[in-house]
C-alpha cells in the first residue's frame, strides 16, 4: 500500500491540467520511464499532442484491461501538495484519477514480478494497463485514439463508482445551443425593436418543458442544465441576438435524434447541436460475472456524468467504471480518496486476476 | 450655405469616436484654429482629457448659447469620407452632431464679422457657441463641466428635434442590474444545484410587470428594455451567478427612487443602479417664444432619447433641444442631414438673433 500511496503523490505533484499540457507530457514520461526502470514493456502513444502510456504484457488480447488518466481539472498550487490526513490522501487528482494510475502500475509490475519469480512468460498476466492524458476535456485523442488500436476481453475503466458500486451505464450528453434573433433599436424605444433576449426567455421556458415531470428518485431519466446564456453587446440598444446552451444528459429511453427535431419545432430560435456524446451501456461479461462473485459487497449501478468509458461502447468493448471510495470530491477543493478503499480494490482486482489466470474465460 | 457644407465635411474627416480620443483632440484643435484664424475669441478647454471649445463673445451674460457636439459613435472607415447625395449630406456625425458644429461656428463668425464691418463692439452678438467632445459617452467632462463655468440666458442644443420641432422635453434614464444567485453543482446532476439563471428570468418578468399596460401613443411613459444577460463560465456547471442589465426611460410622471425600491422588493435577486441621469425639461422662456413667433411652422415635442440637454436642467439654465432633419438617421450606417432645413435653421437662428439684438429680452 505505501507504494501506491507515494507513487499517487508522485503523481500528484505534476500540475498535469489542461492549461499546462507540457506538465501531462512530463507526467506521461515519468510512468514511461517507472516502467522501464521495472523492466515493464510499454508504449508511449501520442495523437494529437495528447500522450497516453500503455503497458500491454499480452500483445495480442489481452484479458483484462485497466484504463485510467493522468490529466486533471484546474486547481491552486497548494493541491498539488498531496497529503495524508485521518485516513486519507488530499491532493488534485487523488480520486480523479491519480490513485488510479498508481494502483494499476503498481498491480503490474507485483503480478510481472510474481510470474518472473515463478519462471513464467510475461504473457501469461491476463493484465494490460493504459494511462491517458485527456479524459477531463473528454478523452478524444486519449482513450478514443488508444482503444482503437487495442484488443481487449474486459475493461475497467478506473475512473467512477467507489468499491461497492460498480458503474454499468453512464449517461449521454447532448449540448444545444438556441439562438434566438431580434431586430435592433435604441433603447429609448424598445417598440422600435423586437428584444432577442425576450424570445429567447420564451423557448428557454419551451425548452424546460421538455424536462418536466422527470422526477424518479434516481434520476435516470433524461435532464437539463440551462448552463450559458449571454446577449447584448451595448447597454442602450435593443438586442437583435440572443444565445442559451443547454446542457442534456440523456438515458437508453431517450430519442435524441426525435428530441433535437421536437425541440428545434417548438422554439422559436434556431437550435444548433454543439456536441453529442453517445451513452455507456456496458452489455454484460462474464468477466464482470466473475468480478461480482468475488466482491460480494459490490453492487452494480448507475452514473450521471460522462466518462471515457463512452468509447468502450463505441468500440464494443465489454466494460465497467469502478473506482475507489472519493466520497464525490472530485473537482473539488478537498478532492481526496480513502485510503483503505485503495487497498480494498487492490485485494478484490488482484484475486480477479488470479482466478482469470487460474480459469481462463 | 457651401461654407456650412464645406466645414462640416472637414469636421467628419476626423474619425472622432471614442475609441480615437486623439482624434477627438484633433478635431477641437482644428476649431480652435479656425475661430482664430477668423479672429474671434476662444477658449480650449480640457476636463479629464476631453476638449470642449467655447468661443463666447459676450464674457459675462451670454444671451443665447448653441451647444454641439464633435464626438461620434463608431463607424466604418467609408462613413468619415462625407458626400453629396439628392439633396442630402452623407457621413458619420453628419446629423450627430458635426453640421451643428459648424453651423454654429459660421453664424459666430459671420455676425461678428457684420458687426465689425458697422463698427460694433463684438460684445454686442448676443451670441455664444459651446462644442464639447463626450455627447456619446455622457457629457461629464464636456457639457457638464463646460456649462458649470458659462452664464447664459437660453441654451439651444443642437443635437435633436428638427426645423418644424423643437424639443423641451426628454426622459430620464435608469439603468439597473440584477444579479440572482444560485447554487453551483455537476452539470451532470442538476437537481443538487439552484440555477441562477432560471432565478433570473423569474426576475426578469418580475421587471417587466412594472411595464406592462403603458401604451400611450407617443410613448410619454417609463420604457424598459432588457439588454444585456450574462450568465455561465462553463458549459457543464450550474451557473450560481447571472446578471441582466435593464436600460430604463422614465418621465416627469414617476417617481423612480419608488420604482427602485418596488423593484428591489419584488425581485429574488440583488438590484444595482448602475447610472441614474435626470430628464430634461424646458422651463419655458421668453426666448422660446420669440423663436416660436420667428418660426411659425415649427412646434414643441418631446424625444425619448437623453442628451447633454439634460445638464441644462441641472444648471437651471432656459433651454431646448433642436436641430435639422436628419430622418432619424444618426448611428446608422446611412447618417446623412437633408442640406436644406440647415439653410432653414441658419435662416431662423439668423433672424432671431436680429431680433434678440433688436429688442432685448
Amino acid at each position: 500500500m505505501r507504494e501506491i500511496i507515494d507513487l499517487t503523490k508522485d503523481l500528484i505533484r505534476f500540475k498535469s491540467t489542461h492549461t499546462r499540457p507540457e506538465e501531462i507530457q512530463r507526467c506521461a514520461r515519468f510512468i514511461e520511464t517507472w516502467f522501464k526502470e521495472h523492466d515493464i514493456p510499454c508504449v508511449f502513444m501520442e495523437f494529437n499532442g495528447v500522450p497516453s502510456v500503455g503497458a500491454l504484457s499480452a500483445p495480442r488480447q489481452i484479458p483484462v484491461l485497466l484504463m485510467s488518466h493522468i490529466d486533471v481539472v484546474n486547481a491552486t498550487d497548494p493541491l498539488f501538495e498531496p497529503f495524508e490526513k485521518d485516513g486519507r490522501l488530499y491532493g488534485r487528482g487523488a480520486i480523479d484519477d491519480k490513485y488510479a494510475a498508481a494502483l494499476s502500475m503498481i498491480l503490474l509490475k507485483n503480478r510481472i514480478e510474481s510470474n518472473r519469480r515463478r519462471g513464467l512468460d510475461d504473457s501469461t498476466v491476463p493484465l494490460g494497463v493504459l494511462i491517458t492524458g485527456d479524459e477531463e476535456v473528454g478523452g478524444y485523442h486519449g482513450a478514443r485514439s488508444a482503444l482503437g488500436g487495442i484488443t481487449c476481453n474486459f475493461c475497467i475503466a478506473l475512473d467512477g463508482g467507489r468499491v461497492d458500486k460498480i458503474v454499468v451505464k453512464e449517461k449521454g450528453i447532448l449540448r444545444l445551443k438556441v439562438v434566438a434573433a431580434g431586430k435592433t433599436a435604441h433603447g429609448a424605444r424598445p417598440w422600435q425593436g423586437e428584444n432577442a433576449i425576450e424570445r429567447l426567455m420564451a423557448d428557454c421556458r419551451i425548452v424546460k418543458g421538455f424536462f418536466e415531470g422527470l422526477t424518479e428518485p434516481e434520476h435516470w431519466h433524461r435532464t437539463m442544465n440551462l448552463s450559458l446564456i449571454h446577449a447584448g453587446d451595448s447597454v442602450n440598444q435593443v438586442p437583435d441576438k440572443a444565445e442559451a446552451t443547454f446542457d442534456i444528459r440523456y438515458t437508453e429511453n431517450d430519442d435524441v435524434d426525435d428530441l433535437i427535431q421536437r425541440i428545434g419545432a417548438a422554439v422559436s430560435g434556431k437550435v444548433i447541436t454543439e456536441e453529442r456524446e453517445p451513452l455507456f451501456i456496458s452489455p454484460g461479461s462474464p468477466y464482470l460475472d466473475r468480478l461480482l462473485a468475488l466482491s460480494t459487497e459490490t453492487r452494480t449501478g448507475i452514473a450521471h456524468g460522462a466518462s471515457d468509458a463512452r468509447f468502450l461502447t463505441q468500440f464494443n468493448i465489454p466494460g465497467i467504471v469502478w473506482g475507489a471510495d472519493g466520497n464525490s470530491s472530485q473537482h473539488s477543493t478537498d478532492e481526496h480518496v480513502e485510503i483503505q478503499s485503495i487497498a480494498r480494490l487492490y485485494d478484490i482486482l488482484d484475486r480477479f486476476l488470479t482466478d482469470i489466470r487460474e480459469n481462463p474465460i
